[in-house]
């Protein structure tokens, strides 16, 4: 893939924020869940920064390095042929210097879009400030323009999903912040932790920009979200930690009744499997 | 983890295979499925080539470099405290000098045991020739011994599972290969592809040492397998390829009816994965 082919699916990812349809994305972890999820026909894959952290042996949080995390990002770009955008959680670093570098790495793991939470740390006290994020936001545009792949950035706000602050003002200031991020140049702005309609119904028309949802217990079905105009929905780790769960009924079930109900139903075959990884013109 | 605790844990690996209990293992192919099935009590983690390939972006058969794959087992063994085997298939290499270099680099990646195949390709006409494989088995004790970390070697051979050779001669050659190769020192010897309750009741018997049988579709349940005397059983890639199933059941889901009961049944809730991986003590 050359720059001029990366630009064009970063261009392909943005008008995907603004489809008649809503942009579903459930999130990766690797390649063979990331080509899993492309068979399928999603038309793009975003990565899940908390369940590459944990395959690789990290707790979520930034604890894995960018490095790291965008090992794993440059493989999933290499092996798919729909645009690739990546969870690089707070941008791995506090300064603009920082930002600028993350920004130039995604673009060179092969992504043409990112993630960036506005939390950098664990508790509410880490919230960078608002001036502050929408100057890392602007960095990242620019640095990933000035190699020819303007990232498409889905700027996040960690309020709800910590949440920080009293909840009488939570949707303001979600408000405030993500009309911030949209002034900065974030083409999606996300607001993990918001369930509720009202909510959400709300927010699409207070924030005047693509609004992505984090679906989970108690979400909106898919076609909810899409009647109430929001652009983006996405699991995070969810799929991952699915996947997981039924490794865990797999195991009990071999410990309790020895039996391969759970192993066997619904697997994908050896061969169709290995298929999909053969694929060499990507 | 000092090499003499190292070598306790290759000797705790060993002694598995001699316990009244057969040594069941769902085998691991990231960390967070190696925790999860650590955390359920499995005395042991083994790891499937075939399914770590395919989350790294190869198909299985040798595609991926040595040094990828042990990067993998390399985190998983600093991950958990139960002893952890790898899949190194064919040894990544021919020659013995590559089984000293394979056998030194498993030890050096933290791993206690390791799975060795006699097929270098494809097909039958890669099968190794029995004195040869013999010579690589005595030469991987050797090497690893020369360590300090003596690893259990489960010595495959392919003849059910690819097929080689004709129907009627392929039990006589695959005692006749596991004996040759029980003989050049392998603490284990693994007869994937057999699936019949009777061939695989006689396999016990005619190999005299631990069997350890592939677990699929048509197998005898594991209480089966051990009443008949079977050591080990393993999964292979297939409880990975159980949880990409999941997965593309999740995808469709969200397509189908956008909804996300696949998505949330029995997922393991993000704060219980993150704190299986926040254990620093290992």
């Amino acid at each position: 893939m050359n720059i001029q082919q990366q630009a064009q699916k970063a261009e392909q990812l943005r008008k995907l924020h603004h489809a008649s349809h809503i942009l579903t994305l459930p999130n990766a972890w690797d390649v063979a869940s990331a080509r899993v999820v492309e068979e399928l026909g999603f038309p793009a894959i975003a990565t899940t920064s908390a369940a590459i952290a944990t395959s690789l042996g990290y707790p979520d949080g930034q604890r894995i390095s960018r490095d790291e995390m965008l090992g794993m990002v440059a493989r999933i770009a290499k092996a798919v042929r729909v645009p690739v955008t990546a969870d690089m959680e707070a941008g791995y670093g506090t300064t603009l210097e920082d930002m600028a570098e993350t920004a130039k790495a995604v673009v060179a793991a092969g992504a043409v879009g990112m993630n960036l939470e506005d939390v950098t740390g664990r508790d509410e006290s880490s919230q960078v400030d608002t001036a502050l994020q929408g100057e890392k936001i602007r960095t990242i545009r620019k640095a990933s323009a000035s190699l020819g792949v303007p990232l498409v950035v889905n700027a996040r706000t960690d309020i709800y999903l910590m949440p920080i602050g009293p909840a009488e003002s939570r949707f303001e200031r979600t408000v405030e912040r993500l009309c911030a991020y949209r002034e900065a140049g974030a083409d999606c702005l996300f607001a993990p932790g918001v369930r509720d309609a009202d909510t959400i119904a709300k927010l699409v028309k207070a924030v005047g920009a693509p609004l992505n949802i984090l679906v989970t217990t108690g979400s909106p079905s898919i076609k909810e979200l899409e009647k109430m105009g929001v652009a983006r929905a996405s699991t995070g780790s969810g799929a991952a930690r699915a996947t997981l769960g039924l490794l865990r009924r797999i195991g009990k079930e071999l410990m309790e009744t020895g039996t391969y109900t759970s192993l066997l139903d619904g697997a994908i075959p050896f061969a169709e499997l290995n298929k999909m990884l053969e694929r060499q013109d990507c």
